[in-house]
């Protein structure tokens, strides 16, 4: 007896699940049928920054998987056309063909949303201007290219300095602008604690960029045919012949909020271990639209990245394949850069351990990514959170230049251990002087915190 | 009541544990005196291929801490003076100035033996001719230095091809020199499974390098004044200007055995979780002499590695301090470069898994360290073994370039916290375009062992 799957987003997590899915049934077991608003599947949202910057070379470099790859392994795949209803009860979902407006409805016995995130985008005065973008999608880094090749000046303004804005800072620096980076918060970076995030905001002007912190936008400025010229906050005017906002995103969950589905506090899906919206046994979901357990607070979160989208996608697969597979949870690890700064953390900043009701000790060191005397050996800084009294790693950031980033993996496998502070610093990890001083600078955060944890009793 | 702590041997281990049990007591109520028979304390063995081959300018960048820094802080350091007998039971030692060849007995209540490893140096004729070197100390490293400066020709043998043999043929080359690489087993690296190791000998070979496998050298060839010129074994002769050992090395334990201390079936001291030799309160020993506990397969393994030195003194100094701590072992991580090529490696390999009595699955993977599409995107091979039915991780083998080593600490910890592979999959790493694909390297491999190991039944 032949079943219907319908799949709601055709990127990440929606097209891992039909692929996942298509492996262990067959078309005669299983009819797949996925919408897609948009104009492209399957493709590298975090890559979007670094085409923009000339770093990767064309848009299909971003596409992991084209339509056409999809439909040859019999998925009935749907482009630009969007689900704008849907309804649990009646086990089906009506969609709209984008091009010529015609809706129809369509039946399931398994639905997986997959509907991602979007651009947080505020009313502001102008904020509809030519030449102001998001870069959430494909298309809009297209729409940012082609206003980037008509574009006569060189001066560009990112407003936000989370990982989107400092990361399309750099992609407007590779292609020749002068950027500011408007700034509400007083430093960049507010996924870490403000003595990290305010390294990364000295290194950031060090890089030429220009910082303004503590600055709310009030209004988009243009000229008479409609362009942006500037960007306005309650003190001063930045010129801008491009504006790009990166303030984040939240999980697009209309669709789902209408129909009933359960959300959590910050707007996401909530499902259970095997991805599954809870209480609703036929209905999966996955990628950017959830909300996930973090395993060091014990609290949902919701964290927008492709690499949790792949494995939601690859266990939703496996669920509505009949297989079995769970998503346990996420311990908050991120990794960025900004021209040769090298950014992560893993875990709770101090501002997450205080809210989860945890008290903490704080143990910060400097190092080197190999031995002091090797050539290339770049500074980094290691910030280590401990639970008083158990010594229970919380959390780690890391800021530096060639070979930070990556280390925080260490801290990654840790937090998901539940290793105490005490463990880490016996840990036998790679060592040779070209790849990491004799303590590896993560252990020596963790020899610091030790003593901390002893100290505060 | 003031007590003596003697250390043997001045190097990582020693002085680190004097230097850490001075940190927790005053002269007054300890007094340090530690017997260096070299000219050099404290410093980087590791760094010596990098000095040779000319990455490190000078040899006072490998030392991290000289005799007159250790006797600032109040360690009676006797350099180039031998300990050539221990008294356990008298608790008292025998030492020999180097200089002068006088001797006399120093009485201790502590005792620290950290008298290293010495390289294997087999009995062959011609093995002593001028331009026949090890590299296993600061002066060993001198020596090759003095006789490159002074050597007409440009060809150069390395009998060996573990990581010291591996890491002298990089520095040669860097040196100019046409590199012949002589090694006893089928392919380099015999830390690593035959699979693997044929593609570091593989990429050693494409980068010019002659690779000689499967050779046993019989004599050492000298001309008329002493000179080396050639190195044979039963197959052929490869000239040579210059001859470098890099066969390993084993505990340096002569002292220890015949003061009747516990040595184990590799040769090293064994001692407990303090690093106190079994059945002996006051004497601890540490670094490249003792044997360590390998966490994965439960037996005694010696391993020569700074950063267990560096740990073991650690340990040792807070034990004789007054203080705690432990080492509760390791789980074989090492990583080594030839050139751009990285090869890393922690856990068991098949024959390691095969001898503990474990039954296991394999799973290799291609991948590469960034995203396919960045630039820089550098091929890895990543190798993973798995127990049998509990799927627990027991080793991780990686070869490849820029950023592979140091994937191998992943692996490190999940060993260390005796996660499965099924586990690894659902590992939150840290993950953007310029640090890893979207499924790290890592991740895949896990992902590929759990099929294997559900496939195994």
């Amino acid at each position: 007896m032949s079943e219907r799957l319908v799949v709601i987003g055709a990127d990440a997590a929606g097209m891992s699940a039909a692929s996942q899915a298509r492996r262990l049934r067959s078309p005669e077991e299983l009819e797949i049928v996925a919408f897609e608003r948009g104009h492209f599947t399957s493709y590298s949202a975090c890559g979007i920054p670094y085409w923009v910057g000339g770093d990767v070379d064309t848009r299909d470099e971003l596409i992991a998987r084209t339509p056409q790859e999809h439909r040859a392994r019999s998925i009935d795949l749907r482009m630009r056309t969007e689900v704008v209803q849907l309804d649990v009860e009646g086990r089906r979902v009506r969609a709209r063909d984008l091009e010529t407006g015609e809706e129809s409805w369509t039946a399931y016995d398994k639905l997986v949303i997959a509907t991602g995130a979007r651009p947080v985008r505020p009313e502001l005065p102008g904020i509809d201007a030519v030449g102001v973008h998001g870069v959430q999608t494909l298309d809009d880094g297209q729409a940012l290219l082609d206003t980037l090749r008509h574009t006569r000046g060189d001066r560009a303004v990112v407003v936000g300095a989370g990982y989107i804005g400092v990361e399309m800072a750099e992609a407007l620096t590779n292609r020749g602008y002068r950027v500011t980076v408007v700034n509400r918060g007083p430093r960049p970076m507010s996924t870490l604690d403000p003595d990290m995030g305010a390294l990364v905001g000295d290194a950031m002007v060090g890089m030429g960029l220009e910082m303004v912190n503590d600055a709310e936008v009030t209004k988009i400025l243009t000229d008479d045919d409609g362009r942006v010229r500037a960007v306005a906050t309650d003190a001063a005017e930045y010129p801008a012949d491009v504006v790009v906002l990166g303030i984040g995103v939240r999980p697009n969950t209309d669709l789902a909020r209408a129909a009933g589905l359960p959300l959590g506090e910050h707007g996401g899906l909530l499902t259970d271990l095997a991805m599954r919206v809870r209480g609703h046994d036929n209905v999966w979901a996955g990628g950017d639209c959830v909300e996930v357990l973090d395993l060091v607070s014990g609290r949902e979160r919701h964290i927008a990245l492709g690499t949790h989208a792949n494995k939601h996608g690859q266990i939703i697969g496996s669920g509505v394949g009949g297989d079995y597979g769970t998503f346990p949870g996420v311990v908050g690890t991120a990794v960025s850069k900004v021209c040769d700064l090298e950014i992560a953390r893993t875990g709770l900043r101090e501002k997450d351990a205080r809210a989860a009701g945890l008290q903490y000790v704080t143990a910060t060191i400097e190092s080197t990514s190999r031995a002091g005397y090797f050539p290339g050996a770049a500074p980094m800084t290691v910030k280590m959170l401990a639970e008083r009294r158990t010594g229970r790693l919380l959390g780690v950031q890391i800021v530096g230049r060639e070979g930070a980033a990556k280390r925080v993996d260490i801290a990654a496998v840790a937090l998901t251990a539940r290793m105490t502070v005490d463990q880490l610093t016996a840990l036998d990890l790679g060592y040779a002087p070209p790849f990491s001083p004799v303590w590896d600078p993560v252990l020596n955060a963790a020899r610091k915190a030790v003593t901390a944890v002893r100290k505060a009793g």
